[in-house]
């Protein structure tokens, strides 16, 4: 038995699992799940790369967890349940430490969810590790929480506080020197984001639009605005804050709420008639600004000045 | 727009199609997917690597074919109908012309077989290709072609000529030189292997255990033998035979049908009594030789005397 074989064996031992919807699990050609009646099947997967998403010497369980996490965001972003996951895993080399601190990280999160790995794959390469995670939601929600919702006098909302791990990275690559308490609480919000899964099953009777921020809540709130054909003004003064933002200069604060990226909060419209449910949403909601008629996106300050970013958003790749 | 929001849009342009069950497809966070009532979903994913699983030079189209042909092949071992794939593509650089013929060639297959490419992400990295396929089977089917099922005095039988790819990855390699026509081929089967997704429909009702030939014959039998706990004899005269394995010695013929892998053939057991269906069934097949109760495989000539492997089976990370 090769180390890729003892690796397959340490990740994907066989698992059945009528409850969880596993008929037949890892070990055949093919996991067999059982779907739930008259839902949607939902599905994304999300590659992280080493040197573009993470760094060789990240913590290996915070890294497990975060490339689980940052899936369920997706199907939280689209009010599902999540059910089932696979893990494709690219390794240079072979290190049991670092293999079980993944793993733990992973599984731990996977666990918290319910959530069962039925498949995946392991190779010889470069540092590469995909996760695709499948969910489901009631047939009866149709296209709920589509990013083409947004109506013209919806309230703009977000969940928890955006920025924390855009200050994270900057810390992590040494271009921040934050007190160390709030240090660990940044670096915490970018290694270890919290997927807003039971936010996202709460949604669904909500909101007319909804994304996960990834790229930035600017960035991410476009895409909502050009599925939509609409525009929107944000009131940067009713962006949340954090003793975290407050240890920064007010427009570096905003430029990481806005363009940071990696934050994985939940971005939501909501037609004015739901306000009052956001009262009953779990966790920390904020309302931002508005959806308007006029197109592209207004960021405005208290005094009405407008305010420009530096960097539109966070694109690994441009 | 960066350069992989090039390619992002160049793949996955949205798709909304309901009658292949695509109720929201690529654009959003996830897609919406709708499942058959009663069926069960088929779940499998396999990562292509530069340098493992093919070279850096090799065809694109025939690369974007292959990827996705051995994801079918596996669902074709379950006996599923392939609906819906999932790409992670990470690049070290954009080539358009590359990318093209990559596309064509992975495209031109999914709409050979009714599938639908619903999501996916492209980042920058070593070249790196991971296909994710989900099919669906009747419920009723339960676990049918499982590794599990066979039965002491099956018949084994094989589709197609296995040993034909690995005499092909022999020719690419240099380490033979067939005659230009055979050569042809030999890396026709080893770059563009045919997912044999309609035989493994016709197997649900007749075979006892399946599995696709990727390691090579006698590794995935014996994967079969142990999770069934039985034995099994081949009958080395009765492997199917082509101008291209007559080419080369008969022990490397052999060494090539039962260890060298990429076939991405099915091999099957079925029951005596349903020999007859055998007849009836798409392609090539051949009986090769029987389950029995003593464990191990045993690899017997025309003489009775038994050929030893010099290498079990084709393992790139043993």
């Amino acid at each position: 038995m090769g180390e890729f074989e003892l690796i397959r064996r340490f990740f994907f031992t066989q698992v059945v699992d009528a409850e969880a919807g596993v008929v037949l699990g890892i070990g055949d050609d093919a996991a067999l799940l059982q779907p739930t009646p008259n839902h949607h099947l939902v599905v994304t997967t999300d590659t992280l790369v080493e040197g573009v998403h993470f760094l060789a010497d990240d913590d290996p369980a915070s890294l497990g967890h975060k490339a689980l996490a940052v899936n369920l965001s997706d199907l939280a972003a689209m009010g599902a349940r999540p059910r089932w996951v696979l893990l494709n895993l690219s390794l240079p080399t072979v290190d049991e430490d670092w293999l079980q601190a993944f793993a733990d990280g992973l599984l731990a999160l996977a666990r918290q969810h319910g959530v069962r790995l039925v498949g995946g794959d392991t190779v010889r390469g470069a540092l590469n590790i995909t996760i695709t995670a499948l969910g489901e939601r009631p047939a009866s929600a149709g296209q709920a929480m589509r990013r083409s919702g947004a109506q013209v006098g919806d309230w703009i909302a977000v969940s928890g506080v955006p920025g924390e791990a855009a200050l994270g990275l900057a810390q992590r690559l040494g271009r921040l020197n934050l007190p160390a308490a709030l240090a660990a609480q940044a670096l915490a919000r970018l290694h270890r984001p919290t997927p807003r899964v039971e936010l996202g099953l709460a949604l669904r009777d909500i909101a007319s639009s909804a994304v996960d921020i990834s790229d930035g809540l600017a960035q991410d709130l476009g895409h909502i605005l050009t599925a939509s054909g609409v525009g929107a003004t944000l009131e940067l003064a009713k962006l949340p804050r954090s003793p975290v933002l407050d240890a920064v200069p007010q427009d570096e604060a905003w430029q990481a709420q806005l363009a940071g990226g990696d934050d994985y909060e939940l971005l939501f419209t909501l037609p004015a008639s739901a306000l009052d449910a956001l009262a009953h949403l779990p966790g920390k909601m904020t309302l931002i600004g508005r959806i308007e008629a006029e197109p592209g996106l207004r960021l405005r300050r208290d005094d009405g000045s407008l305010f420009t970013l530096a960097r539109k958003g966070h694109d690994h790749f441009a």
